[in-house]
């Protein structure tokens, strides 16, 4: 079995294509970030507009025993429009390309649309074209768009960015962190059977139904944050990222972290294993000063959604510490896993 | 066998979302085309947008038989720019998620990324990010996007539009037609076998091998030109679309259509045939008002592109003449033929 370094060939595009920031298009219409980020982004005198996009492939990223077509429809929406949470952004629209096979008929099309249309619907995100093709195995690619109106008294960012992190921060992240992926292993083990137990059944639904996190994004650029990145590839890695672009060093307190009573009563062994590395979260982790946290337990307060001080951000190398003890970041990488 | 009805699905999603002209973001910030058209655009105070996507699945869309990564890479690119060019728009990136199997090492993947850079280089339109997954099958989603820089003293379109075509205007051709079919036939035939004549050679380079004509949307809509459509589908086929968005009928006159020496060589009995209906020519079809035409000559003569008049649009509700006699209207419908 061939294996990819999938951030080895990730370079070698970056450095084909030579992306240089602030590539100019015309006067007032500014390339500020191509590949090798979350989003890319551009701006022009008064809008700057964000993009993302993702594949999700049945069997690699999915399974259709578990996921319904309108529950694939709904998880393909809320993936990418994490993308846009993360980066401070209003959805402006979607394109999706679903590529379906034989086994897949109209009412299993019509279902997998219903639920784009119920997130399309409560983001304000309209579905504005795609493309439907036949393919011998069913995936399904979805691009959003984002967009920001500039205000030019204010010094907000335009974008949240991963690479604005900075010494002496607090870390923060949203929700509980495991329970995702901890609903995935039980849908894939054979040693759960149904009916599940109560515990079971929400950690499975925290894995199939996924809520993007927009309105914090939102409110985190409202109130002068500067970094977030979503935490879908897990905690370690994802923090890793924050770090290595930010050019600084995290230390996490593993008490800190939010786990749900769920997933202690699951997986009482090895909890910890799933807040740090699960994945499959769509959370968002950010830093910002200490003078700040009374002001974003605030807002997060009126959001009512769950925030938890994590951690701190150190003057580094990119090193991620563990309760102040250096760590070898690793993370359930797809792509390595399935080649 | 499962037959889908393309057209059917398509209808359903669309009133499912119930796309509204003219949504309103924000004040100034408007989607002005949705799901339904070829490519999809907003606008806000300076800049209009469009973005257009499509996916490539190995085996329906194209063979690796014949498709060396390079070629393919590039091909992705070209087919996604043409809906861009049949906008008017300049290119301002695209982004590419590239679902590889077990197949293709590390050597494919950066051949395919050279290719991407070669179109992506010579037509200025950056890769500024994407997705890497493994996929059981082989597929490829381009999205691209477009912009046009407002002129408030200017009454040209906004972009080209399919809906946009008006009574008694000549109907226009880029290039030659059904080169690209011949040549993909001649590629799937085993009556050909290599080393083919320098004909078939010709042709086969047609289909390998495809242009986006940005530089004749740019120019149509800076002279004033209102609508245009590329004809990937074929002739008949999209000349029916132009006709039912734009609520006129066409008629096309057949010893007018642009036929190569090549094509009629390989297929002395029905090159008629592959130019009405081959597809895959990525050419552009407009029509404008017979005042422009000399302007139009000038215009083409100095792009060094042929232009061909085929035909005149008439008043009536979507239907399309050959030589002044009704016909019906038939084409290679991918998603029809596949499944």
């Amino acid at each position: 079995m061939k294996k990819f370094n999938e951030n080895k060939i990730i370079k070698n595009i970056t450095r084909l294509f030579n992306f240089k920031s602030n590539f100019k298009f015309t006067d007032d219409l500014l390339l500020l970030k191509g590949i090798g980020d979350d989003s890319a982004y551009w701006k022009d005198t008064n809008y700057a507009y964000c993009t993302s996009t993702d594949s999700l492939v049945e069997n690699v990223h999915f399974k259709l025993d578990y996921f319904s077509a309108i529950d694939i429809g709904k998880k393909s929406i809320a993936v990418n429009l994490s993308d846009i949470a993360a980066m401070g952004a209003t959805p402006l629209g979607m394109l999706i390309n679903l590529g379906i096979t034989k086994k897949q008929d109209e009412r299993w099309i019509d279902d997998f649309y219903k639920g784009v249309y119920e997130l399309s619907n409560s983001y304000n995100s309209p579905l504005i074209g795609g493309d439907l093709v036949y393919s011998p195995h069913l995936f399904i690619s979805v691009t959003c768009f984002g967009y920001r109106k500039l205000d030019q008294n204010s010094n907000t960012e335009i974008f949240l960015d991963r690479s604005k992190s900075n010494e002496d921060d607090i870390l923060y992240v949203t929700g509980f962190l495991g329970d995702s992926r901890a609903g995935l292993d039980i849908l894939n083990s054979d040693i759960y059977h149904t009916p599940y137990k109560t515990h079971e059944q929400k950690l499975i639904q925290s894995h199939i139904y996924k809520k993007p996190r927009l309105e914090v994004g939102l409110k985190l650029i409202e109130n002068g944050i500067t970094n977030c990145i979503d935490i879908s590839d897990g905690l370690l890695i994802d923090s890793e990222r924050l770090a290595v672009e930010s050019e600084i060093s995290i230390n996490i307190n593993q008490k800190s972290l939010p786990i749900s009573e769920n997933l202690k009563l699951a997986f009482p062994d090895n909890y910890l294993n799933y807040a740090l590395i699960g994945g499959e979260d769509y959370e968002l982790l950010f830093s910002a000063p200490k003078s700040m946290n009374s002001l974003l337990l605030d807002v997060f307060e009126d959001l009512n959604i769950k925030l938890s001080q994590i951690g701190e951000i150190r003057k580094g190398q990119s090193e991620i510490f563990l309760d102040n003890e250096l760590t070898d970041v690793k993370g359930w990488d797809h792509f390595q896993n399935q080649l």
